[in-house]
């Protein structure tokens, strides 16, 4: 094996310890006879246990830019951010990549010599699982719940399916208009921020429902509307993908529309950190099958 | 693969870009199933490219306590410890094992929750390497070249194996006077440090000669005595594995010696940290395999 061949990365950020992205990438490298090691460095862990005495606290619990600085003094190639970090990295990088630099938020970090770059792979994971899931599917009005750092992402991937009306609505309302706002680089796509009563009459006359708030979550039960809303002609989409049956996938299915869960989202957006780790183009139906079969396992 | 069988090691030190402990660990640990990555850490290449301005410098070149640091933060298991800085860690070290502490040298440090231990492997490499090449040769008499961190673990364990007569040259006498006073420690065995030119006379009444000096290592040509004082009575080891004959162990060949090349040293102290990292024991025979293959190898 070539020394180039050999891989060292991580994921930053808060309650990961049952992550999948290591079997992610780390089956994909396998198949393609890379030495590839992905550490989870969990922002938590390090304020639980004692620091060892003897040796200097060089990144306590939390910091991001310490923890940033480590791995690249160690010969990290890369590292994936996630919540609650993908904002507050931005400060600590030299370039972003423009994805990143539109949704002011990064989830994957590469170390090159003399600079650190941030670039974001959540939009194309969600406009790639959404296409796997439904092909060919109308994207022309859409409802977007939740406009955080997830529904930032799924927000410009939709306007750059072609998404000419997009209603967004947050527990926030000051949020779903800084999301309408900064959507201005999107002239093609007219952003509505709406406040969540709203939403079922909007709900009527829409495409497609797009779930990007943590309800449905582990520990975050129910669904974020009223499921009697949903009908037949309406596709619906979760972020979410533990569980991959959110409540309001379950009853989407019920109603009778079209579902896509939050597998491919985080299928495509690992496979396209892997290709910036690596320089190598996965083999995201593999990676697919992968995932199935994780989210199998983790069922059981 | 049990979250558990995953370990990140690594090995800090200058000039170690062609090491071949990756090689070895990485080998081993395949075999026995576990994921693993052996991480090169150059205490000289930080220094080289430009820092990135974004990142804060958690470590600058050459600290060896920053290093420690990050390489805890960031979940490695520990981390093998070579030139320069076997000495200058064990001031950021909470614990050290008995061996380390006797040699004040560390090679092989443990991050435990709340400490980081340290632990020396040398002594081992060295009475195992010596016991495999040379089965049941005596070593009652002995003259060591060479006085420095790689002397001291030589000299600790010919006193384990029984040496009662150890002679000691070095360029600085000091040196070999302050080994022999450290050497207190092991009743059984008189230490007489001599200068130099007293090595010939030694060696004509000696069971066998082991050179600890770096001369014979790339970059270091010659033999550290005159080839003309070996005698076919004596054995010859030499602790330089890079190139693994050296002019010493050439001429000892020639003359008729039994011989023991760097090669046993390097093999035993990496299984040994091995068996430090992850708490399973190594297949020393078939790590002994590989290292004839990779130097071979490295020799075409």
């Amino acid at each position: 094996m070539a020394r180039d061949d050999r891989y060292l990365v991580g994921l930053i950020g808060s309650g990961i310890g049952s992550s999948m992205s290591p079997a992610l990438h780390e089956r994909e490298a396998d198949r393609q006879g890379l030495r590839y090691f992905y550490q989870l460095i969990d922002l938590d862990s390090a304020g639980r246990g004692p620091a060892s005495p003897g040796v200097d606290a060089a990144a306590p619990a939390g910091d991001v830019g310490a923890l940033l600085a480590a791995a690249r003094r160690l010969g990290f190639r890369g590292l994936n951010i996630t919540h609650p970090a993908k904002q507050d990295v931005v400060q600590h990088l030299d370039v972003l990549a423009p994805e990143a630099a539109e949704l002011g938020a990064v989830n994957t970090v590469l170390f090159e010599p003399g600079r650190t770059i941030g670039h974001n792979t959540d939009r194309y994971g969600f406009a790639t699982g959404l296409a796997r899931a439904l092909p060919g599917v109308s994207t022309e009005r859409v409802v977007l719940l939740g406009a955080g750092g997830a529904g930032a992402a799924v927000a410009s991937a939709l306007a750059a399916a072609g998404t000419r009306w997009l209603i967004v609505a947050d527990v926030d309302p000051d949020r779903a208009g800084r999301l309408a706002r900064t959507m201005a680089v999107h002239p093609g796509t007219t952003v509505e921020p709406v406040p969540l009563h709203a939403v079922p009459d909007r709900l009527a006359t829409a495409d497609g429902l797009v779930n990007a708030t943590p309800i449905g979550m582990e520990g975050h039960p129910g669904t974020p509307i009223d499921p009697g809303h949903l009908h037949p002609g309406l596709w619906v989409a979760d972020v979410i993908y533990r569980p991959l049956l959110t409540p309001l996938i379950r009853a989407a299915k019920e109603r009778g529309c079209r579902i896509a869960d939050g597998g491919g989202m985080v299928v495509h957006q690992a496979a396209a950190s892997f290709q910036l780790f690596t320089g190598r183009r996965p083999d995201e139906e593999r990676m697919f099958t992968d995932f199935r079969q994780l989210a199998d396992l983790s069922q059981m």
